[in-house]
């Protein structure tokens, strides 16, 4: 049931009076809720994945697999948080000889930004939402959460919630920690109120846009995260679809079909002049007479909801209508007597020219098991194709053949100008593997220019997440009676302290003769 | 001269053109522009200063210490490129143990977001300018540079450029390095051309609000740094006041009146209760007898521009035709015959409750000369007066007594509140100083929640400033032939790299038991 006014304006109080209280806890009491959840998720795994499949569709297994995901998740960011790098702690000692006249003592570190907003996603009932990345990183850097429930699993979010405030009382945490609210209209009226200082969000182009735009457009803005929808182009050179075009072909289509092609970095456009070894492959996983094909892709899978298989049916009839399109892999799309669609996975192939004609329709994502596979002619240099075919996405891939790889190829520059626009494209280059299966690590990137997200500077997958709701400060001439523990000489917390030594500034410059 | 909309195209071209070899230019190389910037800013500076003189009434004396700033400032750039600190490179090594399943050897580094329009200020000709701190980090961060002039100095931001551009001809990089445009309609133009990927600016709340606006409501969105403006909120204890209160109020005083009040820093609000030291120092320090005045604030000053003299005449008169506003410091302003404004500082005193009913009026900065002393009751509690009166702001000061310092005070649980407080409010806490004088170093902050910033994630002055044009790029199992140099295992740029071992993850979590 939607969250009345009432009750949101009663969880928006309960959230700004746990700011402060949560700002003041060290990292390990922060840590410890965050290993807390980890453990009370593992040990009501099974109810909450009964709920889950029932909301959403997604398999027993892939479930299962999602809440160990995320309950490793909310480990890495419970060390994370102890380990401090994010605080990036910076201390300039007093410099009385400084270039620029008598330099204060100055110590910068970051605080939370205050209660957060965090819009949860349909596609990953767990790992993108009431306990998803987000949310861990939210907790981590020690503000007040409020997660706006996704309306395609209510019941696994409020159950999820239950667990959560359970933990939370038991470790005698505000109430205002951890809170679940239900409808847009309450989304949106919570994302405009000045108590809210923050919102991050998982979901589609339309949706995050309009939300981003009344975050700046409030009296006060606030940063707003939006992980958007995404393309992720993959190109393979002539050499790799030569030397292993029967392998590839399965992995592709792997990845376009695994969760029914729904998650945001689906391969959903494939440039490579394709042979006759990778077209026959493809046909074989597809039929599952393939040896590459782990689960049967011909078996019909359950979309998440009936309004995004209706746009999947819409999209994919618009597209298969196009001339000169040609199925490789003819699935198909039923939508039962619940509006639920019941999807098998297409990949088309198209010439340049058809693609070029038809970009508006065939560049755009399609969100669901859905693949184009634009056949270029053999001498194509690929480089000039991402700018002319690709906006901002989450990850762009290239497969290089093992002589490629090497860099000893008369073909490097070529390559090298591939590698470039990619970067310049997308938040994550990934080479010789498939783009779906996003690792929760240090180093992970989940993020790109719009509109993969509306904030390209950040990462909503990995601890780099955590960064999105922290501010710096800096403390000048503090006593130390009175600084964060964080800034203190001694460094009780054991985290990395930069310092800037008396006398440094002046041999700025120097570096460089 | 206004630039034309055909030129602006040609910048804007220009600029596109300029970033991918910025982007691929090394960190020495970066490091050489900035030094040779830096350089030809020395040698230049008389001609230059003469014109900066001419065009902003501010003094010889002032000026000459912005462009020794602004050039110190584009060698600590130089040197942080070269550090390599603001790449925040993370290594994930291959680890086929990982906690879900196999992890891809994954490398994270920034990149260069590609053209950027810099806003110029008018208050600070070189050190918020053509080549001030905005543009050094924008050069350092390897982006293509547009600097929309100030309205206020067109000659000197054309003179600027010129030794800009004689040092950029002269190392051989592209023209588009950086480049000046002239007039409101060519900068909103450019920011909203998508060839420019970030914006930045410093100036007044009402116009960054404007500016920021339009870069949020783009096709594709993108980061825009506005630097706006600040009450700066000071409070004194009243063992602070009882053991100096006469050597405040000269230092408070000078900083309310240096640059002609026209600093974004200036202390706008003293939260105290006054004593009779106090005020006989201040009054004897604004007639030139006190002992702790360097300069005699009595004389006259020219305001930057006749817009600014405008703005400050009206609001003093406003102010000061409140009912209870009480001048300590009776200043002047005086328009002269081509619409300058000479001022001297004024500093009023009111009553808490006074203050409490004109808040709209005394509560908001006044850019020029001019503060007020809130005359608080003895007994009063100061921490909750910041919750009530201060929005976002730069900085928040706290004058303690030595006792105090010590944390040896029974007030401590007062005192932690409102460091808690300002802590919550400000980018910036200063203790027992003044908020003017922002140090140029790696641990600065100077940035601050709305309406200090447009967004306070981030810094605006200080090496921490780079991070704003940059954007993170993961590279997932690539090939060591085709790494940067800044992710490769053999570390060739010497740059701090954060390592992910294999195995690691096995343990995330245990650190909390």
């Amino acid at each position: 049931m939607d969250t009345t006014p009432e009750a949101l304006d009663q969880v928006l109080t309960q959230a700004a009076l746990a700011a402060p209280t949560l700002a003041a806890l060290s990292p390990a009491s922060r840590a410890a809720l965050l290993v807390s959840l980890a453990r009370a998720l593992d040990s009501d795994r099974d109810g909450l994945i009964e709920i889950a499949e029932r909301e959403t569709g997604l398999t027993r297994a892939r479930l299962s697999g999602e809440v160990t995901r995320t309950a490793t998740q909310l480990r890495l960011f419970a060390d994370a948080a102890i380990l401090g790098a994010h605080l990036d702690v910076r201390i300039d000692e007093f410099d009385p000889e400084f270039a620029l006249g008598e330099r204060p003592d100055l110590r910068r570190t970051h605080v939370p930004v205050g209660p957060v907003l965090n819009f949860a996603a349909s596609n990953f009932p767990f790992a993108f939402s009431v306990l998803g990345g987000d949310s861990a990183s939210i907790l981590a850097a020690g503000c007040p959460l409020v997660v706006k429930a996704h309306s395609g699993h209510p019941a696994l979010s409020d159950a999820t919630a239950a667990v959560a405030q359970r933990v939370i009382a038991g470790l005698n945490l505000p109430a205002g920690t951890l809170q679940v609210i239900h409808g847009q209209r309450a989304g949106v009226t919570a994302l405009k109120d000045a108590r809210i200082h923050a919102g991050s969000f998982t979901g589609s182009t339309h949706g995050g846009r309009i939300l981003a735009d009344i975050a700046a457009a409030r009296p006060a803005p606030i940063p707003f995260y939006g992980e958007l929808g995404s393309v992720n182009p993959v190109f393979i050179t002539r050499e790799a679809i030569a030397e292993r075009g029967a392998l590839l072909a399965p992995q592709y289509l792997a990845s376009v079909s695994g969760s029914a092609g729904q998650l945001c970095t689906k391969p959903g456009l494939v440039f490579a002049a394709v042979n006759d070894d990778f077209i026959r492959s493809l046909v074989a996983a597809a039929s599952g007479s393939g040896s590459g094909s782990a689960s049967a892709p011909s078996a019909e899978h359950r979309m998440l909801g009936p309004r995004i298989a209706d746009a999947y049916r819409v999209g994919l009839h618009e597209v298969l209508a196009i001339d000169g399109v040609e199925p490789l892999v003819s699935g198909s799309i039923r939508i039962d007597e619940h509006g639920d669609g019941w999807v098998t996975p297409t990949i088309v192939r198209v010439t340049l020219d058809t693609f070029r004609a038809h970009r508006a329709l065939l560049a755009e994502e399609l969100f669901g098991p859905f693949s184009v596979v634009v056949d270029v002619p053999e001498d194509t240099d690929l480089a000039p194709l991402v700018g002319e075919f690709v906006t901002g996405t989450l990850t762009g891939t290239i497969h290089l053949s093992a002589g490629e790889r090497s860099g000893q190829t008369e073909l490097r520059p070529a390559l090298e100008a591939l590698i470039a626009e990619l970067t310049a494209h997308a938040g994550r280059v990934v080479f010789d593997g498939w783009p779906t299966g996003v690792a929760v690590t240090p180093a992970q990137q989940h993020g790109g220019p719009w509109p993969a997200t509306t904030n390209d500077a950040s990462t909503s997958v990995g601890t780099g997440a955590l960064s999105r709701f922290l501010r710096p400060v800096a403390f000048q001439n503090a006593p130390s009676a009175f600084l964060p523990p964080a800034l203190q000489d001694e460094n009780p917390l054991g985290i990395p302290q930069a310092r800037s030594a008396a006398g440094q500034s002046l041999s700025w410059g120097r570096a460089v003769g």
